[in-house]
């Protein structure tokens, strides 16, 4: 065996090079080291070392190394407040569905009773009442008198029946995945959850595309998601710069005066912005007590 | 009882007046004649005989009257060929919830196994596939190497399934209409149906806002149904003016040369203009003639 004159190791395993920068031997750095304990071990290869691991044999070796490394960056990237960002999408996208396919169905049900469409305002009562009762039994319950609609055969019923139970089962699976809402905002950001509640907070960690980019937002930035339209509107026409995003829907805000809510935002997005650093690096619970201190002074 | 001077019957009723237009006695026009033989019978009544009916008792009778004759005008209004309308409509809102819930499941399930989203290209295999197997079967019948995902605790992977389920549910929903849409096609359309086929004939009639209004317009106007965009581009700009509208979806426009689909989307247009003619007062069966004579022509 030629002398080795360096010991090199990279993810492939220890190498030992001979001083022409050939591979004469190859294992565990301890075993090489043990085997040629005058060898030098270098950290720093030279571009002759590196060649060496240019042969086919070599080359394939680090391919299939490199892909698993990428699969593996890839598999621990998820983080679990993207459950958060699609489950917000999933629901607005379920809302979207549920708030056309019902116009659908009161269109349609309304060829054959009119009146009933008129009773029952609300979507979701009324998708409710239709699929549990026939158009007679809802007549006699809501007291009203039907003689305007259209005779139409079952088979044609069953059609509207069928979009009926469909708008229901959005409906249903609407209020699950707000409940799931909920639990994934307890566990991943309770701070964020106690004063911002599930939506609000919600949708701020889908907006700036997870925890972590919220928490590094400055407050001022937080204070404005949502508001994304209204802003490059001031940006390019100077209109009026806007003062609230989706905080807009928080109660505080919602319910103070005109002249308040700037202000009101402004300190929410504040306490918000403290809560989500403290929720991304897994602080003691801060939630409750920022809450409560924002009640005190707005509430 | 005074003399009897005039007899006169509106919807209420036979009436006979007496010389001051006072009402005298009421009952059936029969029963008035042969109890009045000398009295005249007047089928224009003056205005002082109109005043009579003017009394509470007799105008709460015409009013409820009235809403009794429009409701029976509402239900008589209704023609079969509404049901086309409201189906394409639903059809088309079918689709859309479902296009856009299928993307935020690939989307969701990407988190778990991004190899299986990337396999299955088209959307409704892919429904089918994740709500039939589980992903490990799935990654081992595609040969896939199933490392990139991350591993998702079984209460997230319920709530991805549940919206898996209920995007199956819309396409087969989608699919159902689709078959009801043929069937209300060939009962109140056949003619058109014959010639332009299920979804163009129902998406003619949809936009015409029912067949009388469709077999009302010129064949140029149905040409460009569809094209309304288009139409009112190149009139309010001065732009090419469209040749068609969801003709261009018929196989003998679609694979017609580029030069020629303005020819045959015309004479489309006029065979179609005619069995829609034909279907709407009900004529001799005549589409399937139409429909071979444009293949031979065009076909």
């Amino acid at each position: 065996m030629p002398e080795a004159r360096f010991l090199y190791r990279n993810c492939l395993g220890g190498f030992a090079f001979d001083r022409n920068n050939s591979i004469v031997d190859s294992g565990s750095l301890d075993e090489l080291k043990k085997k040629h304990p005058e060898a030098e071990i270098i950290t720093m290869p030279s571009l002759q070392i590196l060649e060496a691991f240019k042969y086919e044999k070599h080359f394939k070796k680090f391919r299939e190394y490199n892909i698993e490394l990428a699969k593996k960056k890839v598999k621990e990237s998820f983080t679990r407040d993207q459950l958060i960002v699609q489950t917000v999408s999933v629901i607005e996208d379920l809302d979207k569905a549920f708030n056309s396919l019902v116009k659908r169905l009161r269109d349609w049900y309304a060829l054959q009773s009119p009146e009933i469409v008129h009773a029952l305002e609300g979507h979701e009562r009324f998708v409710k009442s239709v699929v549990s009762k026939e158009p007679k039994e809802l007549i006699a319950e809501l007291n009203l008198d039907g003689k305007m609609g259209a005779d139409l055969p079952s088979d044609d019923y069953g059609m509207i029946m069928q979009l009926a139970h469909m708008v229901e089962g959005l409906n249903q699976l609407k209020d699950e995945q707000d409940r799931y809402l909920e639990v994934l905002m307890k566990e991943i950001a309770p701070n964020v959850h106690a004063i911002a509640g599930t939506m609000i907070g919600a949708k701020l960690i889908s907006i700036a595309r997870g925890l972590e980019k919220l928490s590094k937002f400055p407050a001022s930035t937080l204070q404005l998601l949502g508001a994304e339209k209204a802003l490059f509107r001031h940006l390019k026409t100077g209109a009026k710069s806007p003062k609230y995003g989706v905080l807009i829907m928080h109660p505080l805000v919602a319910n103070a005066k005109k002249s308040d809510k700037g202000k009101v935002a402004r300190a929410l997005a504040d306490k918000i912005s403290i809560a989500s650093k403290v929720d991304y690096f897994r602080g003691d619970p801060i939630g409750e007590k920022l809450r409560k201190d924002m009640e005190a002074k707005f509430g």
